[in-house]
């Protein structure tokens, strides 16, 4: 099929976006959409790179439209907020055909849909490389001004986790050692919840501003920290604690019956230990937190509630990191594409 | 020079964007900032990519900061909103050293200091080809929510022209001509105001504001329209006239007098019509506008207290779109990139 023009993508965007979103003043199509923010306005950029963040040999024009939005929903979730909005700066090879184009705007809509956002508007270039550059955007309640933000916490605190990790690291290993269309759909059915978890990870935004609620009620805005995991335990953990100026660390227990069960079974299979497989992670978009331990009760009753898995990781102490008794560090490696 | 890390990055960030901005309820660094918009929120997103939009040969990093976040602030602009913040999304190729990282922050902190803007944070990533996404904002009149737009033209009303039209063209034309560094310097010599506006434009934002404001004063919100030229006359005086549903054209009078000296010399000499040359332009980021006739004694009076030049350009008509009294049409090119 031929690629698309500029007026295609613009009607396919059109079909799948119609305009009139209740959170838009003023809609794309002019040289600025106007948004009418009821709050704080949290807001956050991510860019989804080909060969930086996917590969177009696994990863689905649709998984593509939906993690460039999930990992900006993530963020936006993860302060508390309300997604409502974004906007698109898409950089397109110029290869891309309609069916394309049409699944990458399902993956995205399958998103919008779920957390009723707006596409403000965008931009369109081209590149040899597809780039996938979102800004996204949502409201905070008025008693939550700042959102829920890192570096909350202080000796003693409980950590917990809402979500799984390790299962998108997996997910990427497997995908990655995949040479053809038939070992990729081996891996996707052989590591069904891994393969899903790195090609469509599912934003915990409701959970996010459960989370805030929460706080609100408890008089916690300063208090309960929160972040999304994107770079995995062993890195976002110190961040969460503002290791480097507070001095601060953890003792973390990651049990093996709480991994989920085909990182038990990959680790198993190669000699791995599982818990430190599960730590180090990436890309799992959880929700790691922290809070003071008298309030711990509590929240467990709220992540009770919640319809996937949580888990209390451990306590802030001073000094270094321990996953499971043992000392531990976090990876130093430095790159931009994390 | 070695390579910039990513901790280098951010530390060159920093220095020229310091923390504590006044819009922002929560600077960069988490996983959200978060704005406190006083009005209705103008949003835009443009991509600046490597070889879609500039070349690195005649480029040098201050323009490419400079002119990645002009573009932006000249949407905002023409939407009557003060510009007040921006979040990028840097795609680096890994070369780039502490000095060019030094100059792209200069080149986009000339802007921010004149403007008032707060970055918010945003993201880096690597590939082969330099790429920068800018989403900016700007807050908008209480009284003007929705901003000023295109398609407010009506039959019998003034098109106006802030600014002026076919300079950026010629800049392109003259550096794409340069082969080497003698030859860019020559070009940069020969054709100073050109190679400016290609290389810096100054977004006109205090005078999309103060249009805003004119609009407000004399109940013209829904009258007065307005847009940046990105793509040209030639492509965006439709676009305003919002032609092809309504069936609008104009009579659009460019004279030689009117027109820059750089202008009038290259389409001399290379026997060109001028007139044409910059109707057709390209990458002006000058003010397109229409206003009803009546208003435009008030308007012009207006105008004539701005800095830089301005001029009616013709009047909005039925039919086709007229260039010194002969018929014309717009370049019907389709590319992502314009």
């Amino acid at each position: 099929m031929r690629p698309a023009s500029e007026d295609d993508i613009l009607a396919i965007v059109s079909r799948y976006f119609p305009a009139g979103h209740p959170s838009l003043l003023l809609d794309r199509g002019d040289d600025c959409a106007v948004l009418r923010p009821c709050g704080p306005l949290a807001v956050t950029t991510d860019i989804f790179a080909e060969d930086a963040h996917f590969r177009r040999r696994y990863f689905t024009a649709f998984d593509i439209g939906w993690k460039a939005l999930a990992v900006n929903i993530s963020d936006v979730g993860s302060s508390g907020a309300k997604p409502s909005g974004f906007s698109i700066g898409l950089t397109l090879t110029g290869q891309e055909d309609t069916a394309w184009l049409e699944g990458f705007c399902e993956g995205m809509k399958a998103l919008t849909e779920r957390f009723d956002m707006a596409i403000s508007g965008g931009d369109l270039a081209r590149s040899p490389l597809l780039n996938v550059c979102v800004t996204a955007w949502g409201e905070l309640p008025e008693s939550l001004p700042r959102g829920l933000r890192r570096s909350a916490a202080q000796e003693g605190d409980a950590i917990f986790l809402v979500g799984r990790v390790g299962l998108a690291r997996l997910g990427l290993s497997v995908l990655e050692e995949a040479g053809n269309e038939e070992d990729i759909a081996a891996a996707k059915a052989h590591w069904p919840d891994a393969c899903a978890q790195h090609l469509r990870p599912m934003p915990l935004a409701f959970e996010g501003m459960k989370l805030g609620l929460f706080a609100i009620e408890h008089n916690l805005q300063d208090r309960l920290g929160l972040m999304d995991l994107s770079d995995g335990l062993a890195r976002d953990l110190p961040r969460l604690l503002n290791s480097r100026k507070s001095g601060l660390g953890a003792d973390i227990v990651l049990e093996e019956g709480s991994l989920h069960p085909e990182i038990v079974r990959h680790c198993s299979h190669k000699g791995m230990d599982a818990a430190q497989f599960a730590f180090e992670g990436g890309e799992d978009y959880a929700l790691l937190g922290s809070c003071p331990a008298e309030a711990w009760p509590e929240l467990e009753a709220l992540l009770s509630g919640f319809s996937g898995p949580f888990s209390r990781l451990g306590t802030v102490r001073r000094g270094a990191l321990a996953l499971n008794g043992k000392a531990t560090s976090a990876a130093g490696f430095d790159h931009f594409s994390a």
